[in-house]
């Protein structure tokens, strides 16, 4: 094994992210292999149509043959960008069982299968990196596995869907409604014909648990993450926000409970103050905060997708695993050694928003009130508007658990006084 | 060496920064060994004044003789956190020179000598580390090292002065001149008595220099570095940025040349537009945007300084170059192996707002715009205010070389019709 000795990788799904990928290979060929200290070399792509025309490939490096091919006794490095977690989960474990290091994007793998596969990697002394799975090319989970080591994460909260925070944006800006906003991004490219993973929420949430675990070095039960999508954020909800000098956005939020004993993973549209940096993040980029004992509130900033950003992440993925390879070492493993539980979203603290519409007729208010107060959750701010048969009560609550607050929600609901709840989200920031 | 073998520590200089990574060591010992791998042990703490009293520092540790200490064959990794460049040089060269690892905070000495300290780690198979240097507990040399390792890196621009961001932003939100602001700053500890290195700009070019090396993997020729800080700024130029949209920052920037085979280092006031990230960066905090071809913008944000979050940084640093001890491998080291000549301020590009006072006679502002035209330098907004003695010209230009800027800022003063030269100022974002 000399200084000639070429690294070979595999990339296994060809699509935007994975020609990216073949071309910066190509691209940057020399600049790698000083930064590695070894040639890198393409000995096979894995895709699942042979037949397509792919310009800049080789035919002759293809094969659909994707688990053969992670398999390969010739292959150093397996990057795995097919998506789903079916072949792609074969494919990983293809490669990480005879110690070949891997380098995906696929969030919904991890965030289903991480502990196992990094177990998998412990024991055959494989590296397993996966930057380009949340927030494209913005770094992000290697400062999590490797800055923060020394200091102690007690949030971290982020904006980790552009088509969402797209749509919100729009809705804010130019008084769309959902529907109307949802339309534009899908005719933009920004959403699929069926955008159903990203508006619901669980895009956001592979990526929350992805980050729950580097942070909090901890295993997280899937069963119990909260995931609430922006379908039914109305143009009153965003109204209504504005006038409280606050933007909604759709959060992914993982904390440890108070007593440091347990995680809350949660995804919600959030009400956040205008002026916190969160709020001006627009359109499809992504940004997530990070706040720690000591470092105190860190913020990263990028584009959350594309098959550029993706690719570049990868590749800086790339280059970590063939250092690691050239120098035979490994990089940072990732043990939930944490003894924290997952704890269910009613044992997370966070204020309120409600929106009520009510009768206006005297001591309204003091009904609605006393039901705040007989589960024990404190007002901040109070807001009455309109009259006649279109009264409405904007609050916002003092900080309190989740659970207290969905019971007086619940209390709301049956008081003769509500007409009807027009709207209830977390606030944060 | 088994896992129960440790890793002896010498933490150089007590003060604020070393006093909180010492305490940081203490109370995270178990984590930190899960971490590393084997334990973390301080074997000695170097001081200036052995006298003083250090409340949770075992005295038997300390020492004075800091070279000595740094020598000591029974360290295995050196945290210099004296600051200065004389003998904290000595002490980082005694344990890089004997293959002992280094972790400093201290930018003027990486500024200064960072090339050759890098190549000293390298002959010795010594790992030198320093995210604590640059905007203080946020991660960005890290990623800048490593994460964007395959991708194109073509501009690096950054808030990573405290002290000025503070005093600017009380320009713009309080009205106050730059000495108000400045005594202000000094009042709340955010400036010191002395304020020179902060406000003259140089403490932000050590910054630019070492975060240009590390992005473009380029020797920085110090003596081509422009520095100009933030003492001229006046109340009239933050109130004309204000009526453009814009906001005065003092920047750091890093650029390849247009030829991609020079880099432009500079600091200087710059007018950013209102709703550019870095706008709204107030205060003490530090933010940094990189450009990079594939990932697009990227932008890093958190607290630029203090003793918690520089100590989290250090032992961020700490914990990888205890990691690569534990494995026998060492880091990304840091050469210099592009091609890049530093080139001076008058090949960057960019463009200008100029604010002059002028006659108020028929004609002048055709004899302006000549000014600008005979220079090669096209205009692109003018606002024309007041009358009679007091007319003012606020011009704001399209992107040209820097050197033709200010040829045309020399012809404005020259002409008889141009009282007097009220601002000029780079513009970017």
């Amino acid at each position: 094994m000399t200084e000639h000795t070429p690294i070979r990788v595999a990339v296994i799904g060809a699509g935007i992210v994975g020609a990216s990928v073949i071309e910066q290979l190509a691209a940057h060929a020399a600049d790698l292999q000083s930064r590695v200290g070894r040639p890198i070399e393409l000995v096979g792509v894995g895709v699942r149509d042979a037949s397509k025309s792919r310009p800049g490939i080789n035919p002759a490096l293809v094969t659909t043959d994707v688990v053969g091919l992670a398999s390969r006794d010739d292959v150093d490095i397996v990057i795995e960008l097919m998506g789903g977690t079916t072949d792609a989960a074969d494919v990983v474990r293809a490669a990480l069982a005879r110690g070949a290091s891997v380098v995906t994007a696929n969030k919904a793998l991890i965030a289903a299968e991480g502990v196992a596969l990094h177990k998998l990697a412990d024991n055959s002394g494989a590296d397993l990196y996966y930057e380009g799975a949340v927030a494209g090319a913005i770094p992000l989970l290697r400062p999590l596995r490797e800055s923060f080591v020394g200091d102690h994460i007690t949030k971290v909260l982020g904006i980790v869907n552009g088509t969402t925070n797209f749509i919100l944006t729009q809705m804010t800006d130019e008084n769309l409604s959902y529907a109307e906003a949802l339309a534009q991004a899908q005719a933009l490219g920004y959403a699929e014909a069926d955008p159903t993973a990203d508006v619901s929420g669980q895009d956001s949430a592979a990526k929350a648990i992805i980050l729950a675990r580097l942070a909090f070095h901890a295993d997280i039960d899937v069963s119990r993450v909260s995931v609430e999508g922006i379908e039914n954020v109305s143009i009153q909800d965003i109204e209504a926000a504005k006038a409280m000098g606050f933007a909604i956005k759709l959060l992914a939020v993982a904390e440890l409970t108070p007593d440091e004993a347990g995680v809350v993973v949660r995804v919600h549209p959030t009400l956040i103050p205008a002026d916190h940096p969160l709020a001006s993040v627009r359109g499809p980029f992504n940004a997530v905060f990070v706040s720690a004992r000591a470092a105190g509130d860190v913020m990263f900033y990028g584009r959350g997708a594309g098959g550029n950003p993706t690719a570049s992440a990868v590749v800086g993925d790339l280059v970590t695993v063939a250092r690691n390879i050239a120098s035979g070492s490994r990089g940072f493993s990732v043990t939930p050694y944490a003894d924290l539980a997952t704890r269910e979203l009613g044992e997370g603290r966070t204020s309120y928003y409600v929106n009520v519409q009510v009768a206006d007729e005297p001591g309204v208010l003091a009904t609605v009130a006393t039901a705040f107060a007989d589960n024990g959750v404190s007002i901040q701010v109070v807001r009455q508007d309109g009259a006649a048969d279109n009264a409405s009560l904007v609050l916002r609550t003092h900080i309190a658990t989740d659970a207290a607050l969905s019971r007086t929600v619940e209390t709301l609901r049956s008081l003769p006084a509500v007409r009807s709840i027009v709207g209830v989200m977390r606030v944060e920031g």
